[in-house]
């Protein structure tokens, strides 16, 4: 049977041309982020436990994890928290199969725990925070297997849609990269620097500000000075970042709240505000493709924690947003690309009710010109949709 | 001061007039939209508690409540519910003013329990819910009070930004009518309705497809005769609803995934999906206006249960649409209106950082035709901002 | 088969002849009491719930609610409380039967709803109170039925003991029934008297010193000649009371504690000392018979809220009571009786490993005179133990 | 001011030649206990806490640590815990003194976690268990600072009593040193035997019945006759350290609700029943003394968590066993001794109401005999009353 693929030419500029953008990027230590990050961890861990066990997925959805925040007394050279980040892991697992009880709440648990010891280091677990779970059964419908003969393509669970984009503005490539190279190279060599990195790219025709909200760890810094010099450091470190991927006039702020005669700095414990005031929760950050896009359409569906054998709006996000990558990279003469895959409750995942790709192109190309290299792209990555299935059990693949 | 206030065309073709337009609304009875107006209702009294006690709003934020389902056993003729659903109430909230506590844990838990009553009245508080709250102190900086001074207006909280638009398209209006007509108008006058409706419209073209998924309360329906008249009854009163608002052609379908065959019905106790393993959280369902809409630019804030008095997401949000609406109600020839607002941490939230408003005009009219009219009215709305405060404590504004 | 019954005289003198004796009893809104009487009302419920929907009991155990404190306001004329009391019940249950869910939280959660407002009218459930339940299933040996055939008798399903005594000595009976005249006939006539009333009696030769710590409801009482008033009440009231179970001397001491040029009172919102730092548990107060009593044996087992049907430690504790009232309401020449009955794991209830009466005589009767009359009711008593769980099950047996 | 201490002859035979004794000790790892243990070691984080930072131990009271059971899955070679263990630390704690917030929840909730890690080595935190943590504030006048100077001797916060009794009986002996010796030397070589070992001992005349239930560890138990041979080691290894204390009759038996038939078997993943159906809470299992004592007069008073500073429920329960097993060890003659201490509230609690000491001698020795003695000791005791405190901070006296 044909896909339904239709490619038309996009009706607005691109956005790298229009006057205002604004992306916004919540770092892994930011409170929403713990929360995806627990809830995509959970929902792996799960999978992996139901594949170990029975040879195939079962019902699950884990994308409900509320954080509510602790208390802390940071200090020069290290405080303390006070009282615990308390996490609750909520959502619905198969919990029995074949007679067989499968360990679906102490390994949503340790899932958490080993989550958070990556990527929230200095969190101490069982002094720092407390996770919880509720894990419920789900309705008895969805307790129904699913994948059980993996050749076939699962069924839509729902009727829904997955939105991706290609390429990432300059704006956006700048936002996405600082946080990561902050968590990443730079962390390693700069233990300051907590992971709750929140960062904020508005353009207004060729001026970027760049703002920067960098939690850092008290242990690593003695008094005012190297806090400045800490916070100075984050700065350069950005804006030679950002002078990588434009030429536009980029200005970079870091920690803007910051009040040092009132004493009034972004000083933690732990490297994430949720020690002290800042709740979260799953799917109120980044998008999908790592990104907070107002400029673009975005989906509401919450990426993190869901079953990623046949729960659409997970992958039809994911696979939206790698298709437009796809095209991209292979296909010359598009400025900007927009990929939506609308699903039907029912229809085989590899058989969406549209996959409807509008483009911008560069000058001299025309949306006949690249109409058949994109479609077979998709017709090619559709085909392919359970790859985003195994890569997301893997790992492979950021939800957030 | 006079405020930047930019008047352009919006580059795209108005929403109404694209080929593939898709809108969703969750009604109030879906999980995440009790937790939305949960939330809400928390904000409102927390407003309210603080005005009484000490003549101004102090800081508190709560949008953050999550809601495991239950376990339930529908039956014709009314069943049970087995497991009470869990809402656990998350947020900041300043216990402590002046030397005098303010009940601020117990005010927020019978909030909800008076919202619940009313909103889902077939939800019997302490047998078939549960409510639990954890509402800590805010950080030092915002526990600092703010509208101290009530002729003075806040400062901005966050650099943050807010998008309203109007009018709604024909799509629009039939997915937000038909969830409220349902869940009001017709539900006094047909119990068997719950009110978790979630309404999915999707047009192609000029074929409009309404998907509607109406939880039925067991204890006013009998058996499959009554529940397959009921669910008729439902799909007869949204078609002639559509069929008010557009010459298009419409089609509705109500509950596509029963199966009577399997007795596998939208059948419920409550009403309510919570029931039986739907789990909810703040922001994100609706946004601001009401409805989930890709064609439009987004924001991600949820806006219910934070603080109206500066938290600018929920002020810019719920202002931008005010702004949308009112300039298409008072200016002829337009289209399609986009606002954004964007702020800038500290500063007046009357004076935002730029508001910009984008306009498809109707044939015949130009943007330079309207632009000091619609000027006129942002700047009018920007000044009467605090306005937004107050409705949205007396419950005049929806932000759901 | 022949009970094993012995019957021999009991080896120091009548707790009413000896030195010292010290006596407490701790009113129904005592923390501890609270939870004793939520946990017996979800026993009850649940019983009733088994018989009405599959005809006999089914496995549960419930005797461990637990109280967690909240924060009150108190104020002449009436306060608020701040922060809700929490209360979380706690245990085991059987939630599905021939492959019917049986609504076991939902039942324990009304029951304790229900209790509380008939027995703490004055705490605003939803307002002043969150209760939250965890009843996990059973271990598997557990879980099987018991009670299926109603002819026959339980096995008993531990080693443990239970012990009665009679009669009451004079200061036990002054300390119960000034407890229970002051929750009942009392409180009709004087609102301002909350449930939480808690008796000490300690008596030195025929000194006895009887100790009320009385919560006030704020309001009933408008200012410190009020309060003085109702505590006064109080104190009267006691000490006419004693003064009809003894001719010893008799001191009343109420509210001791007071300190009134402090302001130190012991006023509430909701007459319990739960609303304000006092946590409770489940058997940590009065014993089987209502009283703690140190100079008598006392088993430590928590009698309120486990299964009555063939949880040995429950009813051994009801029935050596009932046994001990019996025997002296039939038997004269009786000063001091203490019935032990000692189970054996497996074996049927009605036949404990030993039944043991130990008997202070009055002077001029040998235990030889009534050992075949004391014999001859424990005899029957046993035959008749199932009453016990009825009477339970039936509310018509006081656990605590 | 001289202490009111009296001391009489004990109107009853000695424990030891009564007809019928009953006596029971539950393990470290059985449910109550490991509430027990982690309600002190709380206490004892939060009094070093105290220390550390203010100099002295503020107010607190932490005696309600509640467990919710868990699921496990046990398997010979090992099984997993399938939902994990739920434990609640309740209580009421100083949390700001002087301006300077203190870390009372997270030190409570490390300390849990140490104390598990110590104590159920086979519990693995984060997988197997959950601590959470409900510490509210203490009333307004409790939370006031004691022990302010540590010369003088706090005031009693309540009228209560402790109990003690020396020297203990063979049975008694038995049943605390089988449990003692089980969980440390045994175990040691003999890691299948999990901590959960509870003792019941029964003696009727010279026949000494010693039942024990022993939890074993799966993983070192590979098939029934692996766990017949662990069984039958405790067996022989209990009845060898019985002969020791007796030369009575003594019978052992271990597992006796073991079905081999019916694969029924205590075998567990962590060595405790709490895996698996038994909930625990603070204070209902051993008393001060580490028994639980029928035959004796028994403070209901949870010893475990309390403040050892003022508490005198907690003082007076750990001094009278002091006391009397101080003058055992020095006054020859005794076969059995009770103390008794009474306070008063608001009276030093060096200076109780009265210090009660009731003694039987052995044939020959006439209480005038040794009363001289028994007074000295008891004064020289009293006088050193703030030990307790120390010790008990230090973890030096066990108290369950």
């Amino acid at each position: 049977m044909e896909r339904n693929i239709q490619v038309s030419e996009l009706d607005r500029r691109a956005v790298e041309d229009q006057d205002v953008e604004i992306v916004e990027r919540k770092g892994i230590g930011h409170p929403d982020s713990i929360c995806d990050g627990i809830a995509e961890s959970v929902s792996r861990a799960l999978s992996q436990l139901y594949l170990d066990r029975v040879g195939k997925v079962l019902h699950y959805n884990t994308d409900e994890t509320q954080l509510v925040a602790g208390r802390a007394a940071p200090a020069f050279g290290g405080g303390e928290v006070i009282e615990p980040i308390y996490i609750l892991i909520v959502g619905r697992a198969t919990k029995e199969y074949d007679g067989k009880q499968l360990p679906v709440d102490s390994t949503a648990l340790s899932a958490a725990r080993e989550y958070l010891s990556e990527r929230i280091p200095e969190l101490e677990f069982g002094h720092d925070v407390i996770v919880d779970v509720k894990l419920g059964e789900g309705s008895g419908d969805l307790q129904d297997v699913f994948g059980e003969d993996a050749v076939e393509v699962p069924m839509a669970n729902d009727t829904s849609f997955g939105v991706g984009h290609a390429p990432l503005t300059e704006t956006e490539t700048i936002v996405f990269s600082a946080e990561h190279e902050l968590n990443t190279t730079y962390a390693d060599s700069h233990p300051e620097l907590g992971p709750d990195v929140k960062i904020m790219g508005k353009r207004e025709g060729d001026e970027i500000d760049i703002t920067v909200a960098a939690a850092m760890v008290d242990s690593y810094i003695n008094d005012f000075d190297e806090y400045d010099t800490a916070v100075e450091n984050v700065r350069t470190f950005v804006t030679e970042l950002a002078q990588e991927y434009t030429d536009r006039s980029v200005n970079v702020d870091v920690n803007t709240a910051d009040d040092y005669d009132e004493g009034s700095i972004y000083l933690t414990v732990t490297g994430t505000s949720a020690e002290m005031g800042d709740d979260g929760s799953v799917g109120r950050g980044n998008r999908a493709n790592g990104l907070i896009t107002p400029n673009r359409p975005m989906s509401m569906e919450a990426t993190s924690g869901k079953n990623p054998v046949n729960h659409i709006g997970k992958i039809y996000n994911l696979l939206s947003t790698k298709i437009a990558e796809s095209v991209v990279a292979e296909v010359d003469g598009i400025r900007d690309l927009q990929v939506r895959l609308l699903s039907q409750i029912g229809r085989p995942i590899d058989q969406p009710h549209v996959a409807d790709a509008q483009v911008v192109t560069v000058d001299g190309v025309d949306v006949s010109d690249v109409e058949a290299e994109i479609r077979a792209i998709i017709d090619r990555e559709l085909a392919d949709v359970t790859d985003i299935t195994r890569q997301t059990i893997e790992g492979d693949i950021s939800t957030f």
